[in-house]
């Protein structure tokens, strides 16, 4: 932690703040410049993370000097995790495309979907049973009965599932029916929620919050993962400007950034971030040519009359189409789908 | 609902899109302008909300005329909601501010703090027992025993309390404990949360979401409202932009424009929003003047010592100070505090 | 400056990082932490903000400890700056108003409005001669007629004027003319009109650019200081953000910021931030509530006829109605108007 | 223009309205909702897009049908348009990356990295003269003798060159020796400059602004249009948002919606964009799988000591490592490179 002190701190207020940091048990270095002075606080710096020194008189800033995530860094764990699941990997060399409809409706459709994105190379099913509604007066999901047709699908169609969970009531039923969890934008800080999921044992997909920063994401995966869970894959799906051409704006930096930063898996969700059928598939290509490694994408088998999110599925035929293109980009930057 | 057809729609395609909206029992007006061909769904427009019409072909674009809340609205009941806790009205002519610390952490600081802001005007006192933290790693609340500690400061100090709700599970046990049900920023869209806070007939004090539109903060109090509490309490606390210098962005023009929207009481929380002490007094001034019916002020006996928040709680001192200049900028604006 | 070195760092890496900083002048002084090493380099920080230090291999991240202004800081000049203009004196005790029409359209409705505003309070004139505009195809500003309009108005009613300046090849007239120069918030990074205004001794009101950091802002105004031109009066405008229900997200907290970083004069122009007249009262009060030591406001004698920004200006009665309650708000806040 | 009436519109404020549009020449059509009454104002809606309607008693808000661009759209041009400088094609199937130092800091270097940038494919040299620099006390440019550097390196590497205008006085000057006119991020609403770039007929390479709308670029480009040069290069190159974990947030989005919207040619700046080095390949790679019509990427021969943006320039080896990928990629959109 470096301490930089206003230009006019006096002499007692310098010897106020060491003796905090002292007081703390840390060593101290103060250093003198031609123009300000700054102290140094070295040992374990997540002591003085919660210290308010910033209100300490003479403070100009406080600036730390380690990452607040531990666990999810590539400083802890160099080496890419690689989730299994039913013998399919998330994070290895090869690409996986997670798609289906947006929330699940009936038996009918959900079969008819999986089945073609399944034809189409599509390695899992997605499927919302609840669903967060801006509107109080929107479809809100099937619920338990929605969860029963997922488990159905899986089986007559055999790709593994992934749906929502939003509330620590629900994660016990849930955990029964899906083989991935996954963690909304708008919980990605629902702290007590991330806290459950990690006490599972299921591989957790956690979603981007609309205006969270990536350091934010990586602190909300540490949440998951100090509780034991590391089967983490973070998903970035469309942070939230100024910009109105799309519903969010993909930031498709994120992806190196968290491949840098971090260990886990990290996928791209276009339909969300575009909020537009007819932007997924050039974001799609995008993604993965940035490095990510999977999709998640909306494929409803009639998008004219899904009850949620029809505007941004595509239907299974551009799916299919943008599945042969994914491949090429794929191999392009070395990897496969 | 209009919509706006692209300007190479064809016959086929329009007639499409006429019989799905007169399909929804919506009556059809076309209008052929000079460039563009509009068509007009007169009718129920929350039957057309559910629809992905910019998915058929033909359209470029669909523009809602109704707003998506209605109880909320000024234009569903004209008059200010006006709510009564123990004889304090929030949302009429006085001006009310809650403040405390932002964690309870023991018995003696609270009651010493709730003891000197009632002294110096204050009429509700604040304090978390559950505390929604970004780092796992960071005290997490008393829990529990906060609670009671908040029930004997009340009993004692004569101050009614708001605290935090963050889970459903806990929702039963904190109506126990508080007069207000506070819902915090990273849960404003959590929806099950507030259907079960809707649910109660409890104040609640809702905050905007780090990156809710105003919108966005009136859905997630319509689905208050929706399950029949309408006792809410709209609090602006800061948004996420570009700017680093405080820690948030206090959109002070979300006060008069929420007061135009909703009949619903409005305050603002300067000290979440600014993140510094020192900027509180400014934004607290701002906000009154601005039209604000009250203040949340986060104020600590002793703020280098507070476990969570210190850099931006006020000493008591410094809150006295402040709660002299807001009575007479009150006074300047018609109000009274 | 600090430089964090990566946790994998070698000592080669950290030699050659040491040797271009004393190659540069300056000291350094190495300190290992538990977890990372960290090198500081003490002397004049100027010399290094031009290096791409963390290019360097071993490098994680280059932190600055100064601030990169100095001519207009705080610490450089601990006392406000106080201009005077004709008399007028901005940055004192005294908020200034200035007021008038958004573009000059014609003499009869620039003088009508002028003597409104005069006897309103106001103490200057505004008015564009030389308007940017986002189309092309919109009224683009009466240029050299308007300027002599406003000469003509300021002789006649008796306020000093404030006009635009999009163009160096334009300053020379408009200097003839004028009593304060504004530079627009689309200019505040036109570098070399800010080096032109700077070398002339006219007052210089600076608006913040839309996405401009309060940082940037203070940069650019270190950019006209650096010419020898001290007179400049800083403007809240404004800052983009997701929010659409203003047009802009005033700021507020720039205005105490600002007042703490620089000892320039900051005013605030409520009118451009909301876009909506009726929102440009509540903003104004919270204005000078923060401590702004002005404000700028568009009026006009018909806004339903103007060419320009008619839907946020205000009618001179309501500009008048305003100015009674500002004078309250002033006072409560210990200043006059 | 659709104008949406307050719930409790008087029928004269109605008839006022009425009698405004009718007035400027266009026709009407009420449609009187269940809950709200529209009007449609039926022709020329440009003659509306002026006037304040919204502050029209009665008036809830007033929608455009239009877009305000116009030579610049794909309705008024269906076809890509192709921009040939001296034989090389822009905006057709093949991709073109154009590539330089940031400034151009000496003749050798220069050279030394148009020969590298040339030989690893690159097809024109980039190199600012006049540079646009946030401090006053950074390299500002060689400025004239830049620009000779800059044609001398043409003449002996042989690729075809950009560089950026400021100011409008420089414009002749460049014009020789350029042979695309670079528009930067800070003047994208530099109107009066873009009135004098579209007098010219040299291409122009308009950058988008750190916080404008994709609507706002077309409508700079408009601007340039107007004038009669239809040579325009769109520049995505990142915008200003929340996160700091890159420079500016890359919108890749962008591309495809400017690809729908515009028929001009759109390229990409990753290192802008990026901001660092590092994170330059997977943003090029990812703006080619988007359907980018080209790439503008900072190389210079020797980034530790470059002058300017040095922690954001490949090293040649680096980039020649890129352009391989880049071609695969591009061939797996099917585009060649």
């Amino acid at each position: 932690m470096i301490i930089v002190l206003k230009h006019d701190a006096t002499q007692e207020q310098i010897d106020h703040i060491i003796d905090r940091i002292k007081g703390l048990g840390l060593a101290v270095h103060v250093s003198e410049g031609k123009e300000k002075t700054i102290i140094g606080a070295i040992g374990d710096e997540s002591v003085l993370a919660e210290q308010p020194l910033e209100i300490l008189p003479g403070v100009e800033k406080v600036m730390p000097i380690l990452k607040p995530y531990k666990l999810v860094s590539r400083e802890f764990k160099a080496d890419d995790t690689i989730i299994d699941i039913e013998g399919i990997k998330i994070g290895g060399r090869e690409v996986q495309v997670i798609a289906g409809p947006c929330s699940i409706e009936n038996l009918e459709i959900l079969q008819e979907t999986a089945s073609m994105v399944k034809a189409a190379g599509a390695r899992f099913l997605r499927g919302g049973a609840f669903k967060p509604r801006t509107s109080p007066y929107a479809f809100q999901g099937l619920r338990d009965e929605g969860l029963k047709y997922l488990l159905d699908t899986k089986k007559k169609v055999g790709l593994p599932v992934v749906t929502e969970v939003m509330d620590p009531r629900d994660l016990e039923l849930i955990c029964e029916y899906t083989d991935i969890i996954q963690i909304g934008t708008r919980n990605m800080q629902n702290f007590r929620l991330l806290t459950e999921v990690g006490k599972t044992r299921k591989p957790v997909l956690l979603k981007r919050g609309l205006s969270s920063t990536i350091k934010e994401l990586l602190m909300s995966a540490e949440y998951i993962a100090a509780e034991g869970n590391d089967k983490i894959i973070l998903c970035e799906r469309g942070i939230r400007t100024f910009e109105t051409a799309t519903r969010s704006t993909l930031d498709i930096s994120a992806v190196p950034v968290l491949k840098e930063e971090t260990h886990l898996p990290v996928i791209v969700d276009p339909s969300h971030a575009a909020g537009r059928w007819d932007m997924v598939p050039p974001l799609a290509k995008a993604a993965i040519a940035s490095g990510a490694d999977g999709l998640l994408i909306e494929v409803h088998a009639d998008p004219e009359r899904a009850l949620c999110d029809g505007v941004q599925s595509l239907k299974p035929e551009k799916f299919d189409e943008l599945m042969k293109v994914l491949r090429k980009v794929a191999e392009a930057v070395g990897r496969t789908l």
